[in-house]
């Protein structure tokens, strides 16, 4: 006899009487599969069994018993019952049905995040997710590069202050910040690589299914680069590296649920702004150079690169006039920026920054911004800044291309947008 | 001949010219030990001499040479040059000595936390910090935890509104998340164990070397556990393993700039409440059953017990009018609490959880608090919620603490307090 005494603890998913056998199916750990609790009536005393027959779905459980050597049941694993404790109980009926069967509407998932989290397609979401910000912080780890932690209360926005939350800090006025932009730059006068992920503040009235008022992101900065072909080939590494890890690590998991990974790249194309004009104005577009593009012509861009084998790609060398003021000019009208999108969702924005001191205070100008301001930023300039590039990464973003879903609520636990504060 | 080719880049930490060679210390990477780049005039053209001997301290610099079989100079590294490129140079004279010869004041070291961290002391700090961070995913990954992360961007605070910053959220009152603590037990009632590293913001207005207004911690809850213990084992083996990782990942190099790491502890006590009153009555004070411990209370104490060989201990089973309304009570006056101190400093904080629908209703009430505020909170305990516990611990506190250093200020990059909300 190989039977193995056990304990299973968990929710309740599924109960079933046939008989004189009660299966209960059971949540435990961090699988999507249930365990199947089977209670014989006549091998359990009559409190067990009664216990067992009039269990409540939703109820969370402590069963004690053994591991079968043969499996009756279908799905995967099975417990012998020999004790049932009912730690709590449900004391009204669930807003969504826990067996899984009746699908809710997307809001009640967000609502009752908590309980969408016993049901197998969200929690492989969030097990994926989990396993994505793991993988990001292992390989820019790995690769030299220090993590920090910057702060999210800040005197100054990156961008100046249109789109930023204001705070009252013991009555100076503060912002939340939108990115560690300015930080991680002054830190490359000190540190050669670093990297953070954080939380992301914006203040602006978004409205579509890729925009969040708070998300979380990771920031990248490199020192003592050539240009921003240095930057984009780390991306480049890290887009492919981590598609593969979540296919080793949740790749049957996500297919249970019926999700699939996009396919690792072997390379991911450069694609120039004015290449991508082209393109646009070739299919029916028609886009001035200089103009920024719209989710429309995004979304139509994604989508004519994706039917040609590319729906990751790299878009290089934008007006300066559309990037911020720390992007390193090249020329008079273009910039070393990139964008990475993925079937035209913007994942990540970066490029080379401007390093030198008088450059950099002519691109504040030029941007209309207060050097008064940004006085603390610029000191950082003076002091053998090197050359340096870097990105910021969506990672809610990344994991919702990654996975092809089409709302950023399905990757964020508790959503924050204008109309949802609460929960 | 094993001579490689090789490149430095990095900032020059200090230059002499002695006869017709030139040292030029340069920091690279994220070592401590600078590389020694000897610059002989016999070997370099004209150019590269003049540029070797003129050098400014605090340039970043790229040097192309060779790494010699046989090393000159005293300090580990050593870089024959053959080509020098000054990358950058600094415009004026650095406010802090960056050879690191002559100290500058505390303050200087924080605004100009970019070139202290050229300086081997506070990169040692910081390294150790990012190894920190790293090894505490790794633990809670590998226990099971599943990593989330919860809003900063809120509709009710943990322990009620009188610490919170407000934003303007849209019209809306918004509160910065002061701890994950809500939506960490709201998610009990769907994973088995979550964790988070995040940014805790408290609005206090403090004046001490152990608080900021901003600061990083991690936030874990575990479910289907017996008691407050469960909790405590998890956090006591944290403890330490991660002392031990320090020692093993960073204790040279903390040793090379005069740091040492605390000593793991074979285990750490559990002292209860009662027994602290106790000890610190016996020692001269005189404080009443039910009273909080002020900073010099916890101080005494940590010097008592460190001097009896036990810097890190628990204090177990508080008042529960000293506790907020989620912990869960033990009889009538004492809650399943426990904090964790090192030398007098609290760095974790945490206990079991009051899971039962009723009872926690009642304690929200028993502390004054507004059950429409939290009801979005409250309602994740009528649908089947597990006996759980968990606790928050202070980052930058851990490390304050395992690192003996007496200012918070030295683990954050760049901390905020009150009168600090720049750089």
């Amino acid at each position: 006899m190989s039977e193995k005494a056990g304990v299973v603890e968990g929710w309740v998913s599924n109960v079933k009487t046939v008989g004189k056998i009660t299966f209960i199916e059971v949540i435990d750990d961090l699988s999507i599969s249930p365990v199947t609790v089977v209670v014989k009536r006549d091998s359990v005393d009559a409190e067990t069994w009664s216990k067992a027959s009039s269990m409540k779905i939703g109820s969370a459980v402590r069963v004690e018993g053994v591991f079968p050597d043969i499996i009756v049941s279908r799905k995967g694993r099975e417990l012998q019952a020999k004790a049932i404790t009912v730690l709590s109980e449900p004391i009204e009926l669930p807003p969504i049905d826990l067996t899984g069967k009746t699908p809710a509407s997307f809001d009640l998932y967000v609502d009752f995040r908590y309980l969408a989290l016993r049901l197998p397609r969200f929690r492989a979401v969030f097990i994926a997710r989990a396993k994505l910000v793991e993988f990001t912080r292992e390989f820019f780890a790995k690769n030299g590069f220090l993590e920090v932690h910057t702060p999210k209360l800040v005197g100054a926005g990156a961008e100046g202050g249109a789109t930023l939350f204001t705070v009252d800090y013991f009555g100076q006025k503060a912002y939340l910040s939108q990115s560690p932009q300015l930080y991680k730059q002054m830190l490359m006068c000190g540190v050669p690589r670093v990297f953070e992920i954080t939380p992301y503040f914006r203040a602006e009235k978004f409205s579509t299914p890729r925009h969040l008022n708070e998300s979380w992101g990771l920031d990248v900065e490199m020192g003592f680069i050539e240009d921003e072909e240095d930057v984009m080939k780390v991306l480049e590494e890290f887009i492919g590296a981590s598609i593969n890890y979540l296919r080793m690590e949740v790749g049957d998991m996500l297919k249970t649920v019926g999700l699939s990974l996009i396919d690792p790249p072997s390379s991911i194309p450069r694609i120039t702004y004015s290449e991508i004009i082209d393109i646009l104005n070739s299919i029916g577009y028609n886009i001035q150079w200089g103009e920024d593009l719209d989710t429309q012509a995004e979304k139509s861009l994604g989508e004519y690169l994706s039917a040609k084998g590319t729906p990751i790609y790299f878009i290089t060398k934008y007006p300066w006039d559309a990037k911020p003021f720390y992007i390193m000019r090249e020329g008079d009208n273009l910039s070393k920026s990139f964008d990475l999108d993925i079937k035209g969702i913007e994942v990540a924005s970066g490029g080379q920054r401007e390093h030198r001191y008088h450059e950099l205070v002519q691109n504040l100008k030029a941007k209309g911004l207060s050097l008064e301001e940004f006085s603390f930023y610029i000191k950082a300039f003076m002091y053998g800044m090197p050359p340096h590039g870097g990105f910021g990464l969506g990672l809610d973003r990344l994991l919702m291309t990654f996975l092809g879903l089409s709302n950023i609520r399905e990757v964020v636990l508790f959503p924050r947008d204008r109309f949802r504060l609460i929960p």
